[in-house]
C-alpha cells in the first residue's frame, strides 16, 4: 500500500518529490538533530490522488491518526485537550517553491474550550489565547471556506476604531474575545454552519483546503509562468505550533548564512522580538539586525549561529532559514538553499571553493549564464537616491531613460527628432510595434512575463518593465498617475530598470557594468571581488568546456570586441551587411543590369570593397578561423519596398512628373516581388542563378587572404554556403569555389549552413561536399515550425504562451523535440558520412544558456553568438561539460 | 578476374545491366535459336573502367582476341582476310534506350585491300564494295576522330553534282572509288594520319569511341532529361555485318508484333528492298507495308512471322524488331519490348490477358497513370487534316486553340476581352508569368522539357509545346515564320497539342476524351475497345489496391463529378473557398470588427451560408466520408493587396477626395500585413487567436449533419485542423470541437494536417489528439525545402533542373529523401502511438503516379486528389499494390 504520511524522522531532502521542499528540509533538519517542532508531512501522492478523485485516498485517515498520536506523544500535548491543548500549523509545501501562491492555516486545534486551556498553558495569557483563536477563524474562514477576507478586516478595523487605536496591540483580551464572537458570526453568515469545534475536523478540512489550493487560479498562472509542471501536487506539513509572541523572551526571525545581495561572508538577517513570522513579513514593526539578538539572548544567538554553520556545511551552499524563539527556546521552522542576486551567486561560489566546501566544477553549477548576462547590463547608479515611483515585472533587462510618450506614432516621431523615449501603455498589441522599435524602453501597467510587450521586447533585446500596476495610464489625457496621486505627463523623463522592474522619476545616471569593463580590459580582476569571481569561474569554464565559442561579427570593431570577450573565431560574418549604406547604388546597378557585361561591371566595382571588408576582419582575427557566409537575402531587399515605391511613382505620374529611374526601379521591384521572400530566391539559389555573384565574393575572400598573408597576418578562412537543401547545390558552389581558390593558391574550408529542414534530413549526403556544418537555428526554427519570427512573434506568441503551447518562445530557446531533433539527425548522419565533420551553430540560440546545453549534448564542436553573449556562452559551455559529467545536482 | 566480353551464347536479357538492352536482347534471340549474325558484347563494366582510367582495363584486349576468333570461326571469315574479309558493326547499347544519342560504326574491317575481297565475296559487286568502304571512312572519321561530317557531305555532293545526279544510286563504282580517295584525304587533313589499314586497330579505336560517346554532351543532356543515372556506362556490340543492299533479293525492315498506335492485333511494319537500315531511317525511298514481303519472298516472310510470334510469346509483350534479308537469308538484328501509344498500352494489356499470356495483375504493370491521364485530355479531331506547321516538344498535355499573341501584357489584355490566346515566345522568363496565366496555351521555339515555359506550364496544368525550332519568332514584328516561309501574324488562330507537340494552323476542332465520357456515364464500356480496356484494368486496380482514393472538392458539382470518377469520399474540402465572391463583405466585416460583438455578428451571418455549403457537399457524398478543413489562409488574403490599396488611397487623398472606408481598410491591411504570409497568422493559429472563428465552422458542420440526417442523407464528417505544429494546438481545438459536437449530438472524427515539418517530427505526440492525419505535402515541401512554390518555380527551377539538382520538380513528385522521410517518420511514429490512426494525403502529390507508389509503400490508407485525377490515382494505387507484391518487372 502506498505510504501517504511521513514523520520528519522518516523523511529527507532527497524526498522532495514526495514531501515538497519545505517538508523535505524540515525532515533533514530534524535528522541533523536540530530543534524542529514535532510534525509530519502528508505526501504529494496523497494530494494527486485527492485531486484526481475529489476524495482522500483510502488509508490516509488512518495514517494521519497514527502520526498525530506520535506527534502528540512527542509534544506532550493532545489535540483538543481542554487543559493543555496541542495546536498545529497546516502548510503547503510543493517541490518547487511557489512563494505566496499557496495556503497556510495556523493555530489549528483552538476551539471555544481549548482557547481557555491555551490561556492557562501560557501562564494565563488570555489576550494571546483569544488573539490566536481569532487568527485561526480568520485564516480557516478565508482559506478553507472562501469567506471574503475583507469582512474580517472590516470587523477588526471597527473594533480598533471603537478603542481609538491603530494597532492590534491596543486591543485587550476582552476586545479580542468579542472579536472572536463577531468572526464566528461572519463565518456562519457566509458558510451557513458554525465554526467547527472538533480540532480533528479542523485539521482534515485544512489539509483538504491545501490540496485544493494547488489548482487555485493564481497557482496555475504562476506555474505556467515559471514552467512548473501542472501535475506535481503539493505536500502538506502538520507541525506543532511554537509562538514567538509570548513575551520579550520570545521572537522570530529570518536569516541567511551569507549576504544574499553581495555574497559577503557572515550571517545576515532580521529579528523581531515578541512577534510571529507573519508580523515580520507584514513589516508592521521595524526589525532589528540579527546581530542584536546576541545582546537579548546570547544562548539562543550562539545556538543559532552554530546551527547556521552546520546547515551551510550540510547543504554546501548559502541557506536561508526561519526560526522562532519561544520563551528562550530556539526552534527551526524552515530552511532551504537561499536565493541570491547574480553578483552574490558568483562571489559565494568562489568563496565556497576557497572554504573547501565545493570544487571548481561544482562552483560552475552554482552560477548561470543568465546571471552573468544580467551582470553585463549597465545598471542605474542609485547613489543619488532617485525617486522610485513604481515597481513592475522585470520583463526584459537593461536600464533605459527617456521622455514618456503614450502612442506608437508619437514614439516614432519624437525618437526621429533625436529624443530618447519610453513608450508607456496599459498593454501593447501589434499596432504598437513601430513605437516599440523607436523607443528606448517599454513600460506597461498590465500583463506579465508572457504579455505582448514582454515577449516582443525580449525578442528585440529592448528594456521592458511590464505589469507595473501601481501606475494608472490615461492615454487620452496623455499622462499616468502613480499610486500616491503624483501625475507623470507626456515628455516627463523616467528611468526604467528591466533587470529589477523599478521605475524612477527623472533621469537616473547609468553605470557601465564592471564585468564588461573587465572584459574590455579597463578593469583588472583584482579590483573588485565580483570581477575576480567572474574571472575565476570563466577561466575554469574555459578549462573544462568542450564547445568552442565563436562570435557573429561583420566588422572590425565587432570582431575585435568579440576577441576581447573571449571569442575563438568568427562563426558567422554576414556579407550582405556589407552591401548596405553607400554601396547600395552599386547593388542597384547589379540588379538593374540588362546585360551580362553590365552585371560583371557592377560586380567588379563591388570586389575591391568587399575585399577590404575581409582584410579588416582577418586582421582583427589574426590566427583564428573566420567563417564567411556568402550573400543570403533576396536581392530585392536592397531595393525600396513595393508599396512605398508604388505610391511614389503613382503620385509623381498623377502630377505629370514621371521619373524614369523610379519607374525602372518599380518595374524591377515588381518583377522581383515575392509573396514570401523568406522562401524565395535567396542564399545558394541566388548564387546558382546570378552568374558571378558568389564568385566575386569568393575571389574577395581569396584576395584578402593573400593581402593579409603579405602583412604577416594568419588567416583561416571558411566559406559558408547558405540555404542549402540538397547536396547538389553545395557541390555546384564547392566546385566553382575550389577552382577559384586553387587558381589563386588559397586554402579554405568550404561548408554549409544547415538551416533548411531538408538539409538536416539529408545531412548524410550533404556531408559529402562539406568540410563543416553550421546550424542556422533561426531559419531552422522558422521553417520547422512554419512561422516567420517577424510576422508571428507579436501576433500570436502571447496567446501561445498563455495556452502553454510554448513554455518559452522557440526563438529564445531551441525547441528540443522538433527543431532539436533535426539538429541531432544532422549531427549523427553528417558524422557518419564524415567523422571529422566540424559542426557548430550560428543562430541566436548559440548564445542562449538552455540551448547551449542542448548543443553540447548533441555533440557540436562550437557555438557562435553575438560578441556580447560570448562570455555567457563560455560559461554555459563549461557548465554543460560539468553537467554532462554528472555533478550538476539541480 | 572480371569477365569483360560475352558471346551472344553467354548472355541473356536478364544481363541488361552488363550487356545493355541491345546486347542482352541479341543474346536472348541467339539462345532462342533465331538467326542472329554471330557477335559478342563488351560489357558496361569495361566501359566504366575505361571512363574511370582513360584506358582499357587489363585483360580486355585478350578477351576480345578470344571472342573475335570464335566469331571468325562462326562466320567462316576472318577480319582482314583480303580474299574473304569479315566485316563487323560496332554499336553502343546502354541499359536504357537512348535513341540517336550514341554511336554506331558499320563495315569495320574494310581497308584498301579487303575492299577488293569484299567485291569478290559479293560476286564482283564493286560498286557495293566501294560504297561500303566510303561509308566506313565517313562514320569512323566522324565518330572516332571528330572529323566534321559536313566535309564528307560536301565531297559527296560535289561528285553528285559532277555526275548530274541527286541520288547516291547515280554514282558508279568508279565514282565511289574516287570518293574513297577524297574521303581518306579529308581524314588525313583533319587527323594528321592516314586512315588505319589494320582492321583490328579499326575495331579497337571504334570500341573506345563508343565508350567515350557515353560522355558526349548530347548524351549527358539526354540522360539528365530522362533521369538516367550518369554512371551506368554503355556496352559495345560487335556483330558480323549482313547486307540488305546486295540486290533485289536483299532488303531491310522494322516491324511490331501488334499495331503500336492502336493496339490492334496483327503484325505491323515496313520493308525496303535492296537497302540498309539507315536508308529506312533516312526515309529516302518509300517503304512498303510488311505484308508485301510475302509477295517478294514468301519463305523469309513466313519465317519472320514465326519469329515474331515466338518473340511475343517469349517476351510476353509487344515487341519491335529490326531485320535484314541478305540474298534471301533472314537475319534478326535487334528486338525489344516495343514502345506504344497510351491507347495501345491499355488495349494490348487486356488482349494479352485474353491471350492467356499475362494475368490481370501483370496487365496493370503494363499501363501507367500518366498514360491514363493522357487519354483523359481532349484531343484534336484530325479528320479535317489540319495543316501541321511545326512540331515541338510535348511539354504539358492538352489541346489549346487561340489567337497568337507575342507578349504577356497583350496576352492579358486580349484574354480579358474574352478571346482565347496562345502566347508565342522564343522562350519565357518570369516576366511572362501574367501572360502565361492569361493564355490557353504556350508555344516556344526554344528550350526543352525543363525550360521555364515547360516547368511553369506543367505547374499550372496549362497546355504547352516548347522547343518548336521550326518556327522563327519575331516579337518586334509581332509574327513568326514557319520553315516553309509562311508567316503567322498576331491575331491568327493556331492550335497546339501539348500531348504530341504538334502545332496546327487555324482552329482544329477539339474532341472530348471517350474515356472521360465513359467516366461521366455518357459512353458504355462496350462502345469502344479502348474504353473497354480502361474499364477492365481500372476495375482490377480497384480490386487489388489497398489505398483508398478520395477527392479534393469544395462544391456540390466537384464532389458529384469526383464520385462519378470513382472517389470514395472527400479528403479535402477547403472552407476558405467558401469565403469568396459575394461573401467577401461579410469577411471584411469580420476582419474590421472593433468589438467582440461586431465580430460575433459577422460570424453569425456567415454561419447559415457555411452550413448550406456543407449540406450540399454532404448530399453529394451521401454515405461517404467528407473531410472538412477549417479555414487556413491568413485573413488579410480576403482584403485588397497593400500596394494596390496604398496607391488607391494616396491618389484619392492627393486629389483631396479621401474615402473613409478605403482608409479604414488600408489601416487594417497595413496592420495585418505580413512579410511572409505563408509563415504567418494562418491555420490553427488563426483559430486560436480569433475567438469564435473555428467554432462557427464546427457548428456549421454539426448543424449541416443534423439537417442531412433529417433528409435521410448519411453523413460521415471529419474535421481537419490545418498547420498544426504542436500537439497542444490540436488539443486546444479538439477540446472546443468535442464540446460543441457533443452538445449538438453529432459524431465526427477530428484530425490534423501534417504539413509543418515539426508536426511530422513530433507525430508520435500529435497522434494522441488526432483520429487521423492527412499530409499536406505542398506545404510540407515548401517548408521542408524552404521555398514557396509561387515565388520560386519560375525563378530558379529551370536552372535547378538543368543543373540536375532536381530530377523533377518536388512539387510534381514527392521528394522521397527529404519530404518523404518526414512522411515516413510521421506514419511510423503516429501509428506507434495509435495503431488505428487513419492516414492519408491531400496535397497535389495525391494524384501523382510516382508519389502514389511512395504513399503506398509508406503505409498510408488513402490519397486524395483533384476529381479529374481520381481515375489515375485508382490505377496507380492498384499498380502500387501489384508492384509491392513483387510482380512488376520494369
Amino acid at each position: 500500500m502506498t505510504k501517504y504520511v511521513y514523520d520528519f524522522a522518516e523523511g529527507s531532502k532527497e524526498l522532495k518529490d514526495l514531501l515538497g521542499g519545505k517538508g523535505g528540509n524540515l525532515a533533514e533538519m530534524a535528522n541533523l538533530g536540530l530543534p524542529v517542532p514535532p510534525g509530519f508531512t502528508v505526501t504529494t501522492d496523497a494530494c494527486r490522488a485527492y485531486l484526481r478523485t475529489g476524495d482522500e485516498p483510502f488509508g490516509l485517515a488512518d495514517e494521519i491518526d497514527l502520526h498525530l498520536e506520535r506527534l502528540e506523544r512527542q509534544a506532550g500535548r493532545r489535540l483538543g485537550d481542554t487543559a493543555d491543548p496541542l495546536l498545529v500549523s497546516v502548510r503547503s509545501g510543493a517541490k518547487f517553491s511557489m512563494p505566496g501562491m499557496m495556503e497556510t492555516i495556523l493555530n489549528v486545534g483552538l476551539t471555544d474550550t481549548t482557547v481557555i486551556g491555551l490561556a492557562a498553558q501560557t501562564g494565563g495569557d488570555e489576550r494571546f489565547a483569544w488573539d490566536s483563536y481569532r487568527r485561526l477563524i480568520q485564516m480557516f474562514g478565508k482559506t478553507v471556506c472562501d469567506v471574503p477576507g475583507e469582512q474580517f478586516d472590516r470587523a477588526l478595523d471597527a473594533v480598533k476604531a471603537t478603542k481609538g487605536t491603530a494597532d492590534d496591540l491596543g486591543l485587550d483580551a476582552g476586545d479580542l474575545q468579542a472579536l472572536v464572537t463577531t468572526y464566528k458570526e461572519i463565518f456562519t453568515a457566509h458558510t451557513g454552519r458554525s465554526f467547527p469545534q472538533d480540532p480533528r475536523d479542523q485539521l482534515d478540512q485544512s489539509i483538504r483546503a491545501v490540496f485544493s489550493s494547488w489548482n487555485a487560479e493564481r497557482a496555475v498562472l504562476y506555474r505556467r509562468q515559471e514552467h512548473i509542471p501542472a501535475d506535481l501536487g503539493t505536500a502538506v506539513n502538520i507541525v506543532a505550533m511554537v509562538f514567538g509572541n509570548l513575551g520579550p523572551d520570545s521572537g522570530t526571525g529570518v536569516a541567511f548564512t551569507r549576504d544574499p545581495a553581495t555574497g559577503a561572508p557572515g550571517v545576515y538577517g532580521d529579528y523581531l522580538a515578541n512577534a510571529q513570522g507573519e508580523d515580520v513579513v507584514a513589516g508592521i514593526r521595524n526589525t532589528m539586525p540579527l546581530q542584536d539578538l546576541a545582546r537579548l539572548d546570547r544562548r539562543s544567538y550562539d545556538e543559532l549561529l552554530a546551527i547556521m554553520a552546520k546547515l551551510e556545511t550540510h547543504y554546501r551552499d548559502l541557506c536561508d532559514i526561519e526560526f522562532t524563539i519561544e520563551r528562550g527556546k530556539l526552534w527551526m521552522l524552515q530552511t532551504r538553499v537561499g536565493k541570491r542576486t547574480a553578483a552574490a551567486a558568483f562571489v559565494i561560489a568562489t568563496q565556497l571553493i576557497d572554504d573547501g566546501v565545493i570544487d571548481a566544477d561544482e562552483a560552475l553549477t552554482r552560477v548561470t549564464g543568465a546571471q552573468l548576462a544580467q551582470l553585463m547590463f549597465p545598471a542605474f547608479d542609485l547613489a543619488g537616491r532617485p525617486e522610485r515611483i513604481a515597481t513592475g515585472i522585470a520583463a526584459s533587462p537593461g536600464a533605459a531613460v527617456g521622455a514618456v510618450v503614450f502612442d506608437a506614432r508619437q514614439a516614432a516621431e519624437v525618437a526621429a527628432s533625436g529624443t530618447a523615449v519610453i513608450l508607456v501603455r496599459r498593454e501593447t498589441n501589434p499596432d504598437d510595434l513601430p513605437g516599440m522599435i523607436a523607443a528606448q524602453g517599454i513600460l506597461t501597467s498590465r500583463g506579465g512575463k508572457t504579455s505582448h510587450a514582454a515577449v516582443v521586447a525580449r525578442g528585440m533585446g529592448k528594456t521592458c518593465v511590464c505589469g507595473a500596476d501601481g501606475i494608472d495610464v490615461d492615454v487620452d489625457r496623455r499622462q499616468f498617475t502613480i499610486d500616491g496621486g503624483h501625475v507623470v505627463r507626456e515628455g516627463d523623463i523616467v528611468s526604467i530598470d528591466g533587470t529589477t522592474g523599478s521605475v524612477f522619476l527623472g533621469a537616473v545616471p547609468v553605470q557601465p557594468s564592471p564585468v564588461v569593463r573587465y572584459f574590455e580590459g579597463a578593469l583588472s580582476p583584482g579590483a573588485d571581488p565580483l570581477v575576480a569571481a567572474v574571472d575565476r569561474l570563466l577561466s575554469h569554464a574555459d578549462k573544462v568546456r568542450r564547445l568552442a565559442v565563436r562570435a557573429n561579427a561583420d566588422t572590425f570593431d565587432d570582431a575585435a570586441r568579440a576577441r576581447r570577450f573571449g571569442a575563438q573565431g568568427i562563426g558567422l560574418c554576414r556579407t550582405e551587411h556589407m552591401f548596405l549604406g553607400e554601396r547600395r547604388p552599386l547593388v542597384e546597378r547589379l540588379i538593374l543590369a540588362r546585360t551580362g557585361a553590365e552585371r560583371d561591371a557592377a560586380l567588379a566595382d563591388l570586389l575591391p570593397l568587399q575585399r577590404a571588408d575581409f582584410v579588416h576582419l582577418f586582421q582583427a582575427m589574426n590566427g583564428l578561423p573566420v567563417t564567411i557566409r556568402l550573400i543570403d537575402p533576396p536581392l530585392h531587399e536592397f531595393l525600396p519596398t513595393l508599396p512605398e515605391l508604388s505610391v511614389k511613382v503613382a503620385l509623381a505620374e498623377s502630377r505629370g512628373e514621371p521619373d524614369g529611374h523610379d519607374r525602372a526601379l518599380l518595374d524591377a521591384v515588381q518583377r522581383m516581388h515575392e509573396e514570401n521572400p523568406m522562401l524565395g530566391l535567396r542564399g545558394v539559389r541566388l548564387g546558382l542563378v546570378v552568374p558571378g555573384l558568389f564568385a566575386m565574393q569568393i575571389r574577395a575572400v581569396a584576395e584578402a587572404t593573400l593581402a593579409c598573408r603579405e602583412q604577416g597576418v594568419t588567416v583561416r578562412p571558411e566559406i559558408m554556403v547558405p540555404l542549402v537543401g540538397a547536396v547538389q547545390e553545395l557541390e555546384a558552389v564547392r566546385e566553382e569555389a575550389l577552382q577559384l581558390l586553387r587558381a589563386l593558391g588559397v586554402d579554405a574550408r568550404i561548408g554549409t549552413m544547415i538551416e533548411v529542414p531538408r538539409a538536416a534530413l539529408t545531412a548524410g549526403e550533404i556531408a559529402r561536399a562539406a568540410d563543416f556544418f553550421s546550424f542556422g537555428t533561426n531559419d531552422l526554427t522558422q521553417m520547422g515550425w512554419g512561422f516567420s519570427r517577424d510576422d508571428v512573434e507579436g501576433a500570436f506568441f502571447t496567446r501561445y504562451l498563455e495556452l502553454g503551447i510554448f513554455g518559452v518562445s522557440p526563438f529564445e530557446s531551441i525547441d528540443r523535440d522538433g527543431v532539436g531533433r533535426l539538429v541531432r539527425i544532422a549531427v549523427d548522419e553528417g558524422r557518419r558520412t564524415r567523422p571529422d565533420l566540424h559542426i557548430g551553430v550560428c543562430g541566436e540560440h548559440g548564445g542562449d544558456p538552455e540551448s547551449i546545453h542542448f548543443f553540447h549534448d548533441a555533440g557540436l564542436d562550437y557555438v557562435s553568438c553575438s560578441p556580447f553573449r560570448v562570455p555567457v556562452a563560455r560559461l554555459e559551455a563549461g557548465r554543460s561539460a560539468v553537467a554532462a559529467s554528472g555533478s550538476d545536482t539541480r
